[in-house]
């Protein structure tokens, strides 16, 4: 619907190659474990993604292992500015992970992996939705599932960071304001929509908001001015 | 230097194999253009980049058309709540840029990029901050920059959207909420670094701030109950 499609400007210096543009699509993803549904983050869970699912992916994943897939996201806590532009930087945190995925076929555990997406967007939202789905619906959606063969993260916390020779220099240090600017997401006031008939905004939606900003804004404001992370034999420089 | 790095935990079934870990590296950019500054977003424009570049980077990057890549960068500006979990969605502004990398060894493109980046993170912080670099931190810095071949940009904005099943059911529409929850980002109180001495947050930053943080608020309410994408002949169906 109003969805809006912007294209590079080309040029005829470009080198125009053929891509596969289906390698970066933003899709909303869950760790879960639909054999194991109490399995927390501490254990090995799966990815299962939800996203535009074209014909052409949907071949790409009929191997026996599984299509090879790259998932990352990231999120920036704070701008670190130092004395200098040569130590500034973010206090962030990212992941990646590396995997293999296929699609999931199984009813049950198609709709295991839409429940636990839909809550994840928002606490019980599948019960207080229009579930459960038609026959329609469950055909028309496609979930895959990324079997996690390893992955990564990184936490970046704490105040900026200069180098000696800045922290020695007086001149410099009474000039250049030094300190860290949190950033953070915030979930702005529910906008109802014109079809709506329902009451009223519910009440989990309400408290969560509230719970979710509250957190989020602690988190950075604390990651500003703390080291949040444990202590490490070997610590990078920056 | 606070930086912590978490393992994904293994287990016997993971098959666990040879990854270019390269491949997803969180990085600063910018669009730019050394040999026409006063180029604009219209304009066919370079991306500056900087982050962490390993000598197996660089070294990957001395192709005569360098290293191809894909920078990709999304942003989520609203949650749909709609009647059914199957129409739910979020609105986004989501860009991937497809192109060739080389590192940037001329200093005063160099330099160039350097001052675009940092004023981007905070605008005129390159002259707020200690400069011209040192010759050490020249040496130390590295820049890459992606020669754009192709890209594309995705946009959605407004109201969520539901199937004619649902909306004429004057049962569920009554019991369920409907509406777009805006999300946007914040920048929070500046917190001052132990070390500072200078006396008072940068005019430039205070202001900026807030101006940065009404046009963010002012955009995902905006964009929760208005479609702000221009009229299209075709258009998706979400």
């Amino acid at each position: 619907m109003p969805r809006q499609d912007l294209e590079y400007p080309k040029e005829a210096h470009n080198t125009v190659k053929r891509y596969n543009h289906l390698a970066t699509i933003p899709m909303i993803g869950q760790m879960g474990s639909f054999d194991r549904p109490s399995a927390d983050l501490g254990d090995v869970l799966d990815l299962y993604i939800h996203g535009y699912i074209s014909a052409r992916l949907t071949n790409l994943t009929r191997t026996p292992s599984g299509l090879p897939i790259t998932v990352s996201a990231s999120t920036v806590d704070g701008l670190l500015l130092s004395l200098t532009p040569f130590s500034h930087g973010y206090n962030f945190r990212s992941a990646v992970l590396f995997g293999h995925a296929t699609v999931v076929t199984d009813p049950a555990e198609k709709l295991y992996a839409m429940e636990l997406i839909t809550n994840k967007v928002v606490p019980n939202r599948w019960n207080e939705a229009r579930t459960p789905p038609t026959a329609g619906e469950m055909a028309a959606t496609a979930v895959m599932k990324v079997k996690i063969d390893t992955g990564s993260a990184k936490v970046r916390t704490g105040p900026p960071k200069d180098d000696k020779g800045d922290l020695e220099n007086e001149e410099v240090r009474e000039k250049v304001w030094v300190g860290t600017v949190p950033v953070y997401t915030v979930l702005g006031e529910p906008k109802v929509a014109e079809y709506n008939l329902a009451e009223e905004v519910p009440k989990t939606l309400v408290e969560w908001r509230k719970e979710v900003n509250q957190d989020a804004k602690e988190y950075a404001e604390l990651a500003a001015v703390k080291n949040l992370a444990p202590e490490k034999k070997k610590q990078d420089d920056n």
